[in-house]
């Protein structure tokens, strides 16, 4: 059995992972109904004016705007309608002095107008309408190209389409758009223990849980996991099962990785690859590695089921959003009170999961084997290398999950 | 043209959703490699413990507590190693007085043994293991049922399924679970001038926005949009498409709820059930209608894009997350140096939305017609009714648009 040498830090853990994670290049091509949350891989440039045309901004009447100066609610300007420009349709008439078209919003502004009385102002029989209130040239009215110009960059590679960004696409008439692939994550979980749901236990074995949580994280952070299913602790099969997941974008491997005689990862990957660290000074979680192999990131998870979570969220998560070319994502911290005394002396920082209820966080930390830590949290407190005790109703942070 | 009557204030508004728009109460089976995010509907009651052995939470050696004590690094106590307990495996021999049984994380704890002592602090010539350090009975042993009790409820229904609860269904030899069904919202766009992506435009017409953002808006928060299209400002044809709405959980209308003369949609809502408010006191977004129809809550939304979409954000998502019975979300707010001086004076709450640049906050919106301002928003700026003025360099607080 060989112990851990150094403890890399979580600081200096995330900057080689980030270093020597490159977001994929390979785009496609989807329709805009599916592509929210996807990252741009084109440049876009409005082909066309939006609006496409001058339009109201507003329901009233289309007029000089000369012949409303004066107008007041005591002090009416009367003008004469001459007819109603829909929206979606094209006025022929043309407004002169004295005459209004009603308009509704979004609709054209009709020939010989420069301004839209709105609604709220002005009275009508049918015949005139008196407005009541003054507008100046230009008021109300939507110019063409005012939103999108034709030629203008609207949205650049890299960006993330969210609602509003998809809207632009559709506005541009754009049915399609060229975003960079998911990137393709591939899972096993390791441990002669480990069975898959659905086997009947013999004793000494558990069910397979890290492929479930790990892929849950890897979806919700722009992946495709591609789950493998369990590979036995043999220097073959987890050969092969590491350069299986080489040839994809990344590989995230559960079990296997601390430092029990059955593990050979290290030596498979350092054969294979190159180990980039062994062991990270958090608690849970100190047995995890991160390697490549042909160029491709891969990670050892700790087979604890609350340690590999844990460290999912930790080291996973900001390499997957990496691959995927996600920005990363800023912690929700909330301000609250321990529930109780916590006292930690693992010289390692500590990630203590906590329930929150009406400002104090209770601890839900049972052990790194239990799988209770984190599914009942709702964040954790992080304690730091050289903190040993939180007292009962002391202030901290607590750093949501989500 | 009708013009509004009165104002409802946004919190009236959310309220008036609130009660009047119910959790969906149909179940559905999934597999739980699909069930991430899903909104759980059964009881999780433990049919098993787990862990479902006493097991070792290190590696190192089970060993009987009682022969450690006194051992340190300089007077170690010398134990005979008689086998090793592979993990996953049954070890058949017994610990007794004196010997020890190498053990790896998580394999079961052999018979006799009532501690494990840490590789870290032991030494061996693979015939007999020095111990350096005293344990306890326990010590890094995690006792059967230790996270979960046989019997024990594990998560209840309601409770979002997070990966580490998915986790606790894989423990539990979960292979599918019952979640609520994703409510199904039906959405139209109005309006004689919206063409469908793909069309070639008449002049006065312009393409659909609202029916991608609003669908963005709707996937993001839960819930299945079923997009129906374009239908015409027509009594026959909005009745139809409000009434086809009606058969589903809510369903969500863009354009058609302004003053305009062909605006029928509150007589129709009237008609067929009952129209609960017209009119928000928000910019943009002041026609915004809400009503139920049969029971199903309809939203009018405005037609102008960025009213439509800051409104999706405002009003219906709130609705959205509550019929899919997920937990409202907690805007994620920062604090920001306003960019430039803004003057409001529309007697309305205005959402002003903005752009984030090393902690100034830079106005990016143009007009409520225009789709950029929200695409090119991080978020906004809330401008209370009675704020008529915001300095350049004054602090704001900047709402992001997540």
């Amino acid at each position: 059995m060989r112990p851990f040498k150094r403890l890399m830090s979580r600081a200096s853990a995330l900057e080689i992972i980030s270093e020597n994670t490159r977001p994929v290049e390979r785009v496609e091509r989807v329709p805009i109904t599916d592509a929210a949350g996807r990252v741009l891989a084109e440049e876009t440039v409005a082909e066309a004016h939006v609006p496409p045309f001058d339009r109201s901004s507003m329901d009233g009447y289309a007029v000089r705007a000369e012949d409303t100066f004066g107008a007041g609610s005591t002090s009416p300007k009367k003008l004469k309608l001459i007819g109603v420009q829909h929206a979606g349709e094209h006025y022929e008439g043309e407004v002169g002095n004295g005459v209004c078209v009603q308009v509704a919003t979004g609709s054209p502004v009709p020939k010989g107008s420069d301004a839209v009385v709105m609604v709220e102002y002005t009275k009508t029989d049918g015949v005139n309408v008196e407005i009541q209130k003054p507008v100046y040239p230009g008021s109300n009215i939507s110019l063409e190209g005012e939103d999108i110009k034709k030629g203008e960059k609207v949205i650049s590679p890299g960006e993330v389409l969210t609602p509003g960004k998809l809207g632009v696409l559709a506005a541009l008439n754009r049915e399609t758009v060229q975003v960079y692939e998911r990137p393709q994550v591939v899972v096993f979980s390791t441990g002669t223990e480990v069975r898959p749901l659905g086997a009947e236990l013999s004793p000494g074995q558990i069910y397979d849980i890290n492929s479930y949580t790990v892929s849950a994280v890897i979806s919700a952070n722009g992946c495709i996991p591609i789950v493998k299913g369990i590979v036995r602790d043999d220097e073959e099969d987890l050969k092969m099962a590491i350069e299986e997941a080489s040839r994809h974008d990344m590989g995230v491997f559960s079990g296997g990785s601390s430092v029990g005689e059955k593990d050979l990862f290290v030596d498979i990957i350092e054969g294979l690859g190159e180990m980039l660290f062994h062991g990270v000074q958090v608690k849970p979680g100190k047995p995890t590695l991160f390697g490549l192999v042909s160029g491709t990131p891969i990670f050892g998870m700790p087979g604890y089921p609350t340690s590999c979570l844990s460290n999912s969220y930790i080291f996973l998560r900001p390499a997957l959003r990496r691959l995927a070319g996600l920005p990363q994502l800023e912690p929700r911290v909330v301000t609250a009170r321990m529930g109780s005394r916590v006292v930690s002396s693992s010289g390692r920082e500590q990630f203590l999961t906590v329930r929150l209820k009406g400002g104090v966080a209770h601890t839900v930390f049972k052990k790194s084997g239990a799988i209770t830590s984190m599914a009942n949290a709702d964040g954790y407190v992080i304690l730091p290398v050289d903190l040993d005790v939180i007292d009962e109703g002391e202030e901290v942070q607590v750093t949501l999950l989500e």
